[in-house]
């Protein structure tokens, strides 16, 4: 068993609720890394006896930090059609939700398809050098990252950059084959926009995260273990607030997800 | 009083519980026009007693086609921060959850600001021609639309176009002062981005929708009843489902929301 896969645990109480717990593995500088609570959150619904069809989109709001330790998930079915279910996902400790969480699953059928949005040309996963630097948080041993484009910057010296862009190689460390939940917790991977934009370490925390994935198992499947390509771009910064798009192509260069969460900052 | 204002009013009952009502004005083909959908789930967390702060983002998620007529709303505060707080929002028909929200509101802060996704170069709203085409649905009546770039096919002769973006010049009509509720509204004004692409009217739906405001009360007073430029562009389409990521500029060229879908298409 993985670290992925041990984190994402969850044990099944009566319908619809599980237990779980927070992962050392994947613990981010205050509580767990905001990836691996989406993918827990979503393995709620993917875990329910009621399940129908593959998620086809995810979103996760944060609304307090979760305490290292136990929590609660409950997915609860709120409408469930032909082919296609919506979900509601509450994640708790002490009584109290600390994330919320809309999934939104279908029975996928062939149709025409077609990636818009191209994955840019870049270097293979090979050519691309690894971080020499160690990580300072536990989370990010947990992936292998190959940076492409748009570095954390070098100095905190507030030379604003014109754009945020960051474009990288990642995967589970250790490989893992890709899913649904393993490329949930790669949508929240990219360090704030906002360090990158003005080189400044302010305060920040994700609220919430959207996920609309373009695979089904089978496209995963094709992905196997190899790398995510992952770009990631702010479009405004506004009161406190930014938001970043991005998205994942595998690596022969579909579009796995495309993904979309807004961020508080503090100056 | 507008029609916008008529549609997404509600009538309060027992704490946290409206009565509505499907609005004749902002009929689609079937049940209402997403857009006012979605700002009178967003009304419910507005007019709610325990309100604090203004919305910075909502997931809509449409969960099955409302009836017209009445409609109950059902906005549950999850988690109040200290300047932040989380809600959850049903509306059901007889009973059942016809679609759900989740909404982030906060106490804004002045903060640094910027628009990382600029407003790309158009011309000024009056010389962009208004449509000749009388419009086939009634809620496209409530909107004047400018269409600057990517039209709805003239032939559906299944001629697949390049890309799907769309940009247009859009206000309510009549005009009416901007906010959150019609931002909201306007960010599912855009036609379905594979009609674009493949010139083929296939059937489509919104399952999921995403609004990330980057504007508060007084940044959209600045907007007052002016014009609002509106991108947007599919980025995957795959089994059944495509997105769309769109972008919302004030005619003085501010950024003042970001937003995706998920949206069905059958073919």
């Amino acid at each position: 068993m993985t670290p992925f896969d041990d984190a994402i645990a969850l044990v099944a109480q009566a319908e619809g609720h599980f237990r779980g717990r927070t992962h050392p593995g994947y613990a981010n500088m205050v509580g767990p890394y905001g990836g691996i609570t989406a993918a827990q959150a979503l393995n709620a619904v993917l875990r329910h006896p009621a399940l129908q069809g593959e998620p086809v989109a995810l979103t996760v709001n944060y609304c307090a930090a979760l305490a290292d330790g136990d929590f609660e998930a409950e997915a609860r079915p709120v409408r469930t059609n032909r082919s296609t279910q919506h979900w509601m996902v509450e994640v708790r400790q002490q009584g109290e939700t600390a994330v919320s969480a809309t999934v939104f699953t279908a029975l996928r059928r062939p149709t025409w398809a077609a990636d818009e949005h191209r994955m840019p040309a870049v270097p293979a996963p090979a050519q691309v050098a690894l971080p020499t630097m160690r990580s300072p948080v536990e989370w990010l041993k947990r992936y292998e990252m190959r940076l492409i484009e748009g570095p954390m910057p070098a100095a905190w010296d507030g030379g604003e950059h014109h754009d945020s862009r960051t474009l990288l190689w990642m995967r589970d460390a250790p490989p893992r084959p890709l899913d649904h939940a393993s490329l949930a917790a790669l949508a929240d991977v990219f360090f704030p926009r906002i360090w990158r934009r003005r080189a400044k370490p302010v305060p920040v925390g994700t609220v919430s995260m959207t996920v609309y994935f373009h695979a089904d198992a089978a496209r995963l499947r094709a992905a196997g273990s190899g790398y995510v390509l992952g770009q990631a771009q702010a479009q405004g910064f506004f009161g406190g607030y930014f938001d970043q798009t991005a998205q994942l192509w595998s690596e022969g260069g579909e579009l796995l997800a495309t993904t979309h969460q807004v961020v508080y900052f503090k100056e």
